[in-house]
């Protein structure tokens, strides 16, 4: 259970990923296959809830992975019914040291008028405040977790029924989330007002399926019918279908532009457009804007990989595999040995010599965080014997924590919060290092006239400093916002 | 333990992998990492003895992958000393039905003069008649393995030491191997007389190490040497260094050109010669041989990548992953319920639909063995609207079982064993199907001039049906071998 | 975790220990022996919680033995602090089918002025209708326990301290409870105004232990101080020492007369008496009420010895171990195989046929419940050849369930409410079965004058059917109470 | 599995128990009862292999309990066939350190004309020559046991058949030792020439078992038949029955006495003896040969109580149970807190407060060894206020180490080989220590006129030093025996 990472510490981690289907036999099956394929959306644990007419609730949570546990004959036929729900994670925020298993999402409570279970991507960026509320008002948390706060919230409201309920408490909540639910019937859907983390809805067969990306519809062989709306709550029934209501004040959607970026799986489609597409034409726009005379374009796998295709075909320079991955490579290690601990990137990536040898060598990655991993990689390929290492990357400088549900370093962490480009340029020990602009960044995502720097089209607080929701548990920790200019 | 593959039962598996390192302190570590290098010739099981003077020879063996057992500080305590050697398999011929752990080498054997174990990859194709004639001599057999022939052998010789007797043992025994060994200040290393499967010797610090491919010596930090010799036995002590030994009759080098193809890891170096760039190669041949109009050329992953760059290379067609991976497939499931079962390959490739769709497509992988596989995906393509489908195959059609160390499907099973190639077309369904020539694969490999046909530089076995050593146990149950014509 | 018990539901079963310390160093330790020693009173699962000011609460929970979960290292070093309670459990009230590890005791809950954990030994008779009212007001129950409702009903008090919290929350509950809780500073235990469950007080050092039993003290070495009061809480600092407080209105005491009879172990002390003495003295009496001509007194092991040795003194005829009991035989099997299920007491118990052959038995027996038993040991002895079997048995026919935290079959399975003593006789197929009188009860447990029927002493309430507290819930769902005579 | 004991170090330990059916369905379920009721004989580890036509031959083998592991539906259905052999194993002579899964009975060997499996209780005294001349023949050996020897002799002989090549092993073995073993269709029980270990044969419906005691022939109800002679092996099948064959030249049987006193179960049958009744009788010798007034006679639970009833009938002082066992008590704790290990054996045992204050008390216990556990219960006797206390031991002074198949400490540690009677009891500090005399305790076994000192009935070398077969791997090792009067 206790998760040593030897290496990705250098990433922003997504925290979750959420999946639900309603109208089908053994639904917690495809609730399975969804969350297996959102693993990437977190790694650390998973949990389903399921409802038969004759069972009852009945759930599971489970360390690891998705397939490690929840593929077991055994272990699906506890979960029966034709509704259920799912989560994947990776760490919570508010969490001190090791997870819980209580900490493992959905949560579920016991009502006057029956049961409910809720799982949540995002995070509430004043669940601290909620939770002093609540306590005082007699509620016994269980958990850690902030998503805990909205089925606390739902306990005590006035409403009659469970969505109803359910919009009282999310009308208190603020921050980032995408939530799916579950009634003895229902199958419910939300994004909060500004919609900053995905949620989609799919058909299949006579049923329908909610999940964070469309590659989880994929896999159990759904179609795609459309996002839900930020701030737009669907309660669907496998008889009357999905019924959409606005439980928010309107406001203008503010999407993660890092799901572009990094977290959503290239197979994905957002809105109506190719993630696997957006990075590659990330690529094009960096081969633009900070061209350089090279020998090789070759990607840090596997999440640089489309936006290196895109360098390499805008810049005419050969695209070749100059850092194998190793397939056995997992994420996390029990107790391990000190020199395991001190491998670090050379577990997982491996420089493929001969190919580097004298060459000239551009590499593509997603982002820098720390910079930690992109200091062994430069040293590795050096080492391999390669002439010249030119560093290009598909986002933006991250200067930023991000507070709605991405797992990101302190903000002294950044190397971009105290650093410029030169200075990293120097740190890393690189012959170039250049980010795509965030004009760049925009155009790339379908803004053909960049950021709209007066109403931003995305949430890139990451980059930018700009929250769209004020992160008030934070503030009121002393974290210094970025002065209004 | 009971291992369900959903999938990837349409590649050939190499059966194991081996590492040994003598002169350096907690050699079990080393050994540790190397295996996992080395984790994609099997996945199933792995093990490592070291020795230690305080310690005598200690050992452990489990099932599953190197990085979920051998990293462990806990284990890793038990295997003290600066001398050890190590195991990853996949299965071995002769074992009916489910592994025993008994089965998973290195073995050990206790002589007069001191004990040794030793870990083999490759099949001994006398290994029956081998066992029958000891156990009547009085030997007790504790597994399944071939390999342990080799230990029964050895206690049965009149040498006075123990490189001697594995000599005099290695004589009896026919097939390839590539054998590591240890006793309690010797590393020993051994090439079967034709070289069929891959060893490599490496220098880490003041200590030697001997692995299946130089990729293993990478994630050491070792140094490659050279390859050890077919027909070469080496015996390496930490103070002496490398003593050369030629037990066997010199015969041709027939090494396996399947290691060129899938086996070996692409960041490997084989002889001189760079996987990647051989692979490559194969595409650019591929794109020669059996050119194609069409919009996106695109590989099968992960295997099929290099020459899918290649083929896009050479024939100009843009490059682009259409087909994605998840990454957090493992191979194996304990009792999986039906609907996993009945995924197949879903679980663990996705196609991309936006890239794929109304496209012509050329889909490079790197072999057919029973074309199941192969029909997944050209269904999952067309399903995604591309408007056509053409394979290209980085091999020839593989037609003959392998007998010396890879797990084949009886011959019946092989695609290529009962179809032509417009057969197989007409099977799978697709536009066009092109596998490269023999004479392609040897000019990708090297060989300017293509295969010479009287005396082949390689073992190619499984597309041309020449077996370079009689498989006499299978012979005896039957095995008909192609008729000399 | 799913307890199959192939024998022993044939007795009636304690459902609850409890241990609590304060003022010594690894307090966890101590409860984790003192639980050792309660084992007897719930062998299911057990639970310790424990506070130090450096790492707060901290908590385990494990299904099986107190000895192979609580004596390791690496779990004791995981609940720090000098202050701890615990305890261990065979089921609660409530629950439907398998128990969850979140049912295990001792719970926790965090209030606005600090946590509070609690264990309970007893019932809680008006749980349901509790839990009804506390889910209308917007509490979140996560266990099935009735437990748990006291710690809502805590976090739903006005007061401003824990342990006026839990006044208050006591006040609302009816039935049987003796309860061990913590905050940060202060042990606390409280029993009913009846005192029907057990609870003492010891000293240890410095520091202060209570405990269901004396039995448990005696294991830590620490001092039996005297009995909690029926009706009287204690708070108890490391610092202040014992605080004395009476939260109820004073009623007539009516302590548990079964914890004489089986539930507490031999070597405990109740009041002044000895329950080993108290049991021998049954048999006194037992020997006095129905004499019979017979050539050995035989124990059912191991709870009939003690009402045998008394027997076989007051008599005159031989003691003898007539039935001799496998040391190594646990309690529960996973998932057993037919045979397995269907040897029930054979595992446990084989008879001395040497001995046993033609001889007169006499087999003294602490309780009748189901009978099953009984028959089986029956047939045991005759099988061995035994000339006549007698049956004396050390309490009144178990002729009610028992509601106050002991697991008793539904009425019409115990054999006494269906059957006169006779009728028993001939079904179990004896040459004589007698009871002990409940006077005889009374007067063995020192009532010298036997039982005030008009205001009796003791709960005897599975003999008599005289219930102390209204069962409030069981007769809201059916139960019939004994007419009022 | 690395076990910790923190008491019972001070008793000799049986080594071994073993089993074995043959003409009864499912075999190996019967197997695993009969190991289980002698579960007694050895605690460490079990290990079952069975034969089925269809299945051939198949085994488990496990730490722990035979009703941990050998209970489960699921275990069980990988044993088929209607002829099964098992072991229960304390811990092998020969193995250092820890025990090896691959080091528990019952042994396999696969021959020429088919495979055999054996089992084997005792010890072989010339295990280490044998083992160093069958290494140098060019055996190699996969366990430290002393009884691998078995099966490699077995291997090299020249006969035909398997009952004649063990006829032809067994020839060459010293020391004591029975055997129990299978062929495809047989079923083979073997004593040694002195008859040194027990082994019964039973009859259950048309099969046949072979038991180390009778107590597990009960609990299958199988009948009683016979002991196995001194020297006699018998080959069973399921339709021609029980062949009896003299493989060695005749001896004078000399049965281990301990076994009556200690190892066999009391209610198991010894020749036409019921041990309880010879222990029995042994507490009834020490009363008349050890008087002393006293109030309370009281044995060490469990094993003192048949003498402890004996030696209160011969005296007339009342018997009572002075000491409480924790019948939750296992033997061994996996990695245990220095608490734990410093309890002793306060975890298992008890003193009955109560009933010692103020009493003098005999305390019987069968065996002194190290002498430790009875300092400590001495102590808890007096601490619980017992006015005096006087040990009576129900052997006589374990001055020697057994070389035959049971567990002694190295001879320096028997407290009778240091010091004299007197100096014991102030070692152990108690008012009176007496033992039984050597022709006490063979007259309680039935030899009215006691030991026959030129030719003893019985083994006896723990208290005489008299060694019927000489432990030569011992005494090439340096032990000095006992010189020649």
């Amino acid at each position: 259970m206790p998760p040593a990472h030897p290496f990705d510490d250098d990433k922003l981690k997504e925290e979750c990923g959420i999946f639900g289907v309603v109208g089908v036999t053994d639904a917690a099956n495809f609730v399975a296959l969804g969350l297996h394929a959102l693993q990437h959306r977190g790694q650390e644990a998973g949990g389903i809830v399921s409802y038969h007419p004759d069972h009852g609730f009945n759930s599971a949570r489970r360390f690891g992975y998705v397939r490690d546990n929840f593929t077991s004959q055994k272990l699906m036929e506890t979960l029966p019914g034709d509704l259920a729900i799912g989560h994947v994670r990776y760490s919570t925020a508010g969490s001190k040291g090791q997870t819980q298993i209580r900490d493992v999402q959905p949560f579920f409570g016991e009502f006057s008028m029956g049961g409910a279970a809720i799982a949540h991507n995002g995070n509430i960026t004043n669940a601290e405040a909620l939770r002093r509320e609540l306590i005082d008002r007699g509620s016994i948390f269980q958990s850690s977790s902030d998503s805990e706060c909205i089925i606390h919230l739902m306990a005590r409201s006035l409403q009659r029924n469970i969505p109803e309920r359910m919009e009282d408490a999310l009308r208190r909540v603020e921050g980032a989330f995408s939530v799916v639910a579950m009634t003895r019937t229902k199958l419910i859907g939300v994004r909060d007002p500004l919609g900053v983390r995905p949620l989609v809805l799919g058909r299949i067969g006579d049923g329908w399926a909610l999940s964070s990306e469309t590659c989880a519809l994929d896999i159990i062989g759904a179609e795609y019918v459309r996002e839900i709306d930020p701030g737009e709550m669907v309660v669907i029934t496998a008889d009357k279908g999905v019924e959409s209501i606005r439980p928010f004040r309107p406001q203008k959607s503010r999407f993660c532009i890092f799901e572009h970026v990094y977290f959503s799986r290239p197979d994905s489609i957002i809105g109506d457009r190719s993630v696997y597409e957006t990075r590659r034409q990330i690529g094009v726009e960096l081969a633009r804007e900070a061209p350089v005379e090279a020998d090789l374009v070759c990607p840090v796998p596997d999440s640089g990989t489309p936006a290196a295709i895109g360098y390499a075909h805008e810049s005419g320079i050969p695209y070749g595999m100059g850092i194998i991955r190793n397939q056995y490579m997992g994420r996390t290690f029990i107790e391990p040995t000190e020199q395991i601990r001190n491998m670090g990137v050379r577990l997982k990536l491996n420089v493929n010599r001969a190919l580097i040898k004298g060459k000239r060598v551009i590499l593509v990655d997603d982002s820098v965080v720390r910079g930690t991993t992109s200091r062994k990689i430069k040293e590795m390929i050096l080492d391999a014997g390669a002439a010249e290492v030119h560093f290009r990357i598909a986002s933006p400088p991250t200067a930023w924590p991000c507070f709605y549900g991405v797992d990101t370093p302190q903000r002294e962490k950044l190397l971009a919060a105290t650093m410029s480009e030169e200075e990293m340029r120097d740190h890393l020990g690189v012959d170039s290092l250049k980010f795509i602009s965030l004009d760049g960044l925009y155009r790339a995502v379908g803004e053909a006239s960049g950021r709209d720097a007066r109403s931003p089209q995305y949430c890139d607080a990451c980059f930018s400093g700009e929250y769209p929701v004020k992160p008030s548990d934070m503030v009121e920790k002393g974290f210094q916002m970025k002065a209004a200019e």
